[in-house]
């Protein structure tokens, strides 16, 4: 934060460069046992949700992140009712996941109360999902709650931030092992995957770490306004259903949801990958 | 540009934010006629080129662009022998251009000799092109070119800056007019069309210039790095050819053309669009 007359929040990243972002107010600012948590008011992006520095969602792109990770896996699934969400403590996952008639009940286990709060308080366009009374909000380490769960869920969604800080354990073999038993014989997960061009080498050991377990692995690309780097991917892995294959394009069309971002087409299309892409994934 | 101990470039945005790069050095700099023209050696994306304080390309990610603009139409277009490049001082759209062995010819009309000259020098990543045969390099106006030519192209590629400065009159109607009247019966244009979440009016307003002549007309998109915004777009308008139902995807498969980003299933892909963008171009 600079000077009163020029405020701006500033996320630095480690490829040498940074993005600045014009500020009205600092709503919200309290360093917890996690993690660093900070909501802005922006001059051209709405409310920002800042973890550690880094910019988690803003109010005016959030859509695209949440309608990629929610609606992908829950329209290849032929009938979510169980969904399981690690971290997401904003609410727009949950928010959207809840949208899908099918779901009868959300689990949602993220570790950091402080960001539930701040967003509760803050940011009402995704933390209006805790008023959801299929969602079961559990504040605890999702890596201990899929370790020890017996529940069986039909999508498990990562909504994680980046592989660093309260994130770490989340990017390894051990607890896609227990997200693999967590999940029904048809269930899909889908996690948060970084950015592939300044992030190769974490997405093909994720990349690898899925294939040791699920027959099917795949990657869907996406792009919002306030992820740096233009292009940003998700990984989709499953014990039987093929995100493309197996999607029918109808339910979507049939459905009365509405969205921003999401439709069948960008269903398919995120799967095609570019060139350096598949490189990186194959060699 | 900063002190000496931290150099980095900023590139300001109308929306709010901006990005800055960490810097090694300023190669180039010179105002000239139609605007400042910059090149820098960056800390994590190669060579950089500015037009009046904005970026252009870098080294890093040019290839995304240049794939995209270049490969789209030339594979739409079943057998491209005459190509014009309005624009693309730095060479990297007529470099993928050549690469085609149908094209024998690619003319490409620049209006500023001060960009051809900084890439020569500077970045011969891109300006390698300037040394083929089957390249015809014009310095002049691309817009009185247009008007007055008689020779008539398969594909023509609007590789423009921003539609402020000198590329404003390559944004309207009577342009576009000239530009049908210099295509071939089966001829594309293609034309860099901006950002879908900062320029939704222009890209409307593109959209709408280019219904009006020609029966088919799309958008398709593509993500790099040093764009703002994440997601930028192109045009695609075609007397006779659609982009994807007309698309013979063996042909990319077949040749021996090599890409970064481009390839058969991308092709597709890019025109799919995320609903925000189909709800502003169909009200």
């Amino acid at each position: 934060m600079s000077s009163e007359e020029n405020k701006y929040i500033e996320e630095i990243n480690p490829n040498h460069f940074s993005v600045k972002y014009d500020v009205n107010s600092l709503d919200f600012s309290e360093k917890g046992p996690f993690q660093k948590v900070e909501v802005y008011s922006t001059k051209g992006h709405g409310k920002m949700l800042l973890n550690d520095d880094l910019v988690m969602i803003s109010e005016r792109d959030e859509f695209v992140y949440h309608d990629m990770i929610s609606h992908v896996p829950l329209f290849s699934h032929p009938c979510p009712k169980k969904v399981l969400i690690i971290g997401g403590g904003d609410g727009g996952t949950a928010r959207e996941v809840l949208r899908h008639e099918s779901v009868e009940k959300c689990v949602m286990v993220e570790i950091d109360e402080l960001v539930v709060n701040a967003c509760k308080k803050f940011i009402p366009q995704t933390s209006i999902s805790f008023k959801n009374s299929k969602l079961e909000l559990l504040i605890e380490d999702g890596v201990e709650y899929i370790k020890n769960t017996k529940e069986k869920f039909d999508v498990i969604i990562i909504d994680s931030t980046d592989p660093i800080g309260p994130a770490t354990p989340l990017f390894n073999s051990d607890f896609y092992g227990n997200v693999y038993k967590a999940l029904s014989d048809d269930g899909i997960v889908v996690s948060q995957a970084e950015s592939p061009f300044y992030e190769q080498k974490m997405q093909k050991k994720l990349f690898e770490i899925l294939n040791e377990l699920f027959p099917i692995v795949r990657m869907y690309n996406y792009s919002n306004i306030t992820y740096p780097g233009g292009l940003w991917s998700f990984t989709f892995a499953s014990k039987k259903i093929h995100p493309t294959k197996d999607f029918d394009a109808s339910r979507v069309e049939k459905s009365e949801l509405e969205f921003e971002y999401y439709n069948a087409k960008i269903h398919g299309a995120s799967f095609c990958l570019p060139e350096f892409m598949l490189k990186n994934l194959r060699n």
